[in-house]
């Protein structure tokens, strides 16, 4: 089985729910004629919702990156592969409805775990995917080295940690997980500087 | 006429189809300020519309992998293959809303039959597709062994004796039946193992 | 310039339009507790809604068909073709509001003359993308025979013969123009008969 | 990295944007028995969110053929260009909301400044992924000439131009900047019209 197909799938599913997230966000029914800066504060009262927008789709950019990169070292798919991708794209899919949810109910720790929740699943299927793929080089290259398995690994579950913490944060106080939602996207580009980090030591060292 | 634009359009449909099975699930707009609890009532009271989005995602994945299956062995299309495939699709993407459907009449034996009959009439023309194609090896291989043929007919079939089950049941008890929608994705991966477990007999014998 | 991402924009449009569709079915919302019947009821009330989908749905088919025909025959692209293929796009993802005017104003000639006149527009500019790659052979294959381009245009024009009739129907009565544009996918099916009546005709002649 | 996964995404949010831009355009309400006239002025107030569908498709078509054009050059991506078109891409599929707005709120300054600046952060990623992807030839291929470079660059700014333009002429009169936006298309014609005249020139000179 080619994972072209799966591929077309995925990148349909991502692209539409990357775009159905704006139709959350809703233009303001104002009643005519419009007082002076009536237009101006509703906008305004639509920023949580047109930042959520924002947070959620860099955040599914983070997602989709990650499953692009994992299929470039994939030489074939089967069965069990397929339907984990399935399950992950769900999660995806249902993306749009966390984030309409995160957006008007922002002072609830309950909808940062929903958001938070839906993401911790989906990095658990990316995960699982890539555990699958790999565990004895079911599905990769032969040769593929371990340290890039392993570099992967590490990414995935930084985020996944980021997640976690970031719902936890919002029990105390709500808009530190939101905050921290808006800067996971960082947490998806530090892990390359760490690994070069790292690298530099190694080469220090060696 | 060649396939990989049948694809495209199919997968697109999917895609689509799977994605906005998420709008029907409304965020709860409850009077501000909240009461206590009063999110996650809400929130318990969308667990119907949760539950029949997750089973129409993993229906629709069967059907695209049996869809995806058939393409498999597809050699070229002509213009009555493409006309059973786009009609197919029209029961793909009214599923969004016999998915709505149940979620809002669970309890309505008529919402299920509304339900199982677009996957019935799904499975029906997927079932023609593959019967047309290979009718005298007419569009695929001539050399495709005839039990290739006969197990994709034979787990279409299956699927669609569960979706009639599923509709008679939910005349006797409604909940009966969504639990049978729910679980026919086990019908889809069951009948691997029967294959194996009839090959591992039919060895024995040898 | 190829022709190849403009075929993977196409096929996205058709298929969201065409998925779309199914947004405009709305799902009953009856009063609890349901009284007997009363589900059947409104959804018998569906019926033009659905009956709609279905047709819209077939007739994207014969536009998607038409254009993929076109598409096989193409050799290359310019930005003249682009932007006739873009505007024949803004008519496809248009007719998801016109489909939902029809279900909603059957009963008004108006309704089925925005219908009509959408899909007489995207036929129009179907046919002018294949009056514009075929003329001195410009985008075709040099030796693309007469007989073909002749054919597509033919199949064109009897496609918009009818949806013009239709909206000329369906001032005298909307319930003919409405059957005539669910029996239009046949004018579609048809002419494939008419050529080879005709080619059976020239070949007893010589 | 390759740009073919990069294309589908994107591919799939242009055709999504375009599409779901009819989702804007509501289907009249009207209470029954109908008024004669009264679907037709129904339909007649109804243009306003017509034509600001038709200049956001056309838009779109504008915004997709440059991303298409600069792609044609990418010889290959990196994880910068991934990301400036991930961001590119959220304005794209943002538009939806900034037609429904204008179409609302024709009359409104801020609602042509929240359209026009949507345009103007897509048209500035579009630039900032051509001058990155250029910039001592990074990503496109070492021979590629200066004038093709810089006429890319020039055709962007002058879109922007127009974008800006059309922002501050609402502050003036808000139908004159919905002008500009409509004529728009045509600023991303003329620069053809322009290179050649120059062209022309030079020819002239030699």
């Amino acid at each position: 089985m080619d994972t072209k197909r799966i591929e077309a799938l995925s990148d349909g599913v991502f692209a539409i729910a990357m775009t159905i997230l704006v139709l959350e966000v809703h233009v303001p029914q104002l009643p005519r004629p419009l007082s002076p800066g009536s237009l101006g504060q509703a906008l305004w009262h639509l920023a949580p919702s047109i930042l959520a927008y924002g947070i959620s789709f860099v955040i599914l950019g983070t997602l989709w990156v990650g499953q692009h990169n994992q299929h470039h070292f994939l030489r074939r798919a089967d069965r069990n592969l397929l339907w984990l991708n399935i399950l992950f794209l769900s999660f995806i899919s249902f993306l749009p409805f966390g984030t309409a949810l995160l957006a008007k109910y922002a002072d609830q720790p309950l909808a940062a775990a929903v958001y938070g929740g839906t993401l911790l699943c989906a990095g658990g299927l990316l995960y699982a995917q890539w555990a699958y793929a790999t565990r004895g080089r079911r599905l990769v290259d032969a040769n593929l080295p371990e340290a890039v398995v392993r570099g992967a690994e590490r990414r995935i579950l930084l985020g996944m940690g980021v997640y976690a913490t970031a719902v936890v944060l919002s029990f105390v106080q709500p808009i530190l997980g939101i905050a921290l939602f808006a800067l996971m996207p960082l947490a998806y580009v530090l892990p390359g500087a760490v690994d070069r980090h790292w690298r530099h030591d190694r080469d220090r060292e060696a």
